[in-house]
């Protein structure tokens, strides 16, 4: 129930510069991901979790508004019906229903969300919207079958400390983000990322059912490559010069 | 999960005309029922039905915005912890954990209400919205203990047909509500009603775990009583009044 981690959620409502309109690059990550996911439901996911009660129960974490959450949802659904289908047994007999828990921060614009999402009946599922930072528990122990987070970890509870103090080693000088240039800020950065997805996965475990999965997607470097030398970190140590230039046009 | 109901939630946002600084009359009216509710409560529910999965939960269906669902909320969840004090045995040794279900259409600002909602530690509970006309279903089988509505049923999923139609004997002339002069549009008014009642209970009845309570609270007339004999009809009567000498000025 944890409210206390930094609130910068995506842009909301559905105007030119809102997530929904600026998240292809996230459609494609989890598009990419999809075979794989698909793969892992069907062979990590034990069906006999659900058929006591009735229903299947889904979270997105992080799920920010746009029709990138209502894909993964409904994809994971499709995914669950064809294995259900596949190994039919007594047990999948009784009709299953779904509910998926569309989870981001207070802030995060949950009425566009709400008032875009798909109609029934090709919404297979009831929606529900759960307020509240992802770094911290937001829902009952053993309530979910499957958890999903796309792009998410990577948004750190917040900036470390030290970062922005002058006095600091860690002191991120000319830099908008950890490009990896600096060995005590990229440090700064490692000691706040394994504390928030301690947080993070300590949640996700209480949360699950036991023999839930949780898919967790994002970006990643391979060992002995830097920020700084990809593409990504380039656009964004460029548009940091420029701010620093702005900056300092004004002083 | 139908959203084929009209859609007119309560004024949003918190600014003088919202339904935050408009609701002292609704609450009022929970308040006058928060211990019937309590005895209801007491005498009725069956702790056992939540001691299994250790999740116990509460929806309330029309919550709008504003501190009222918030009230009730924490109000029931105050009586279930003194009853389970009370009748302690070894089930109440599991932690019980409570998640609230707020409902209401999808163009309630669901935004405000996130925003506005008590902080941990004096929220209890895990905070849900969930999006969707109370007029079908909106929750799962079998996934509430207490289900609560306020104020909510006299706002029927549509106005009468008939009520709007010129030709017909059910037009409602010279009124803006149902203030019982008129036999035919009385009439009309109680078949919706019925109808939309029996949407209501037939959706709550699946969504209740069996044994689990739906408190209803509203307003009603005795028997004999018509509306426009009451305080609330006259006013409306004199607003509707006031509203067809405005239409007929501009003709």
């Amino acid at each position: 129930m944890s409210t206390s981690s930094h609130m910068y959620p995506m842009s909301s409502g559905h105007d030119q510069h809102s997530y929904i309109h600026n998240s292809s690059y996230q459609k494609a990550a989890i598009s990419s991901a999809v075979e794989k996911t698909r793969r892992c439901i069907f062979e990590k996911l034990d069906l006999q979790l659900s058929s006591d009660f009735g229903t299947f129960r889904i979270a997105d974490f992080g799920c920010s508004i746009g029709p990138n959450t209502f894909h993964v949802a409904q994809s994971i659904i499709d995914t669950v019906k064809s294995k259900r289908l596949e190994e039919s047994t007594e047990n999948s007999l009784v009709p299953l229903e779904f509910q998926v828990f569309f989870n981001d921060q207070p802030t995060n614009d949950f009425n566009t969300l709400f008032r875009t999402q798909p109609l029934s009946p090709e919404r297979e599922y009831f929606s529900v919207g759960v307020p509240g930072s992802f770094y911290g528990r937001v829902l009952p122990r053993n309530s979910i079958h499957i958890g999903h987070t796309s792009y998410t970890t990577h948004w750190l509870s917040k900036v470390p400390d030290n970062v922005c103090d002058k006095k600091s080693m860690a002191w991120n000088k000319n830099y908008i983000q950890c490009n990896n240039l600096l060995e005590e800020v990229t440090k700064a950065y490692k000691v706040q990322f394994i504390k928030d997805m301690e947080i993070f996965l300590d949640a996700r475990a209480e949360e699950l059912v036991p023999g839930g999965l949780m898919i967790v997607i994002g970006e990643c470097l391979p060992d002995g490559v830097s920020l700084y030398e990809t593409w990504q970190g380039y656009v964004m140590d460029t548009i940091g010069d420029c701010l620093m230039d702005m900056a300092k046009s004004v002083r």
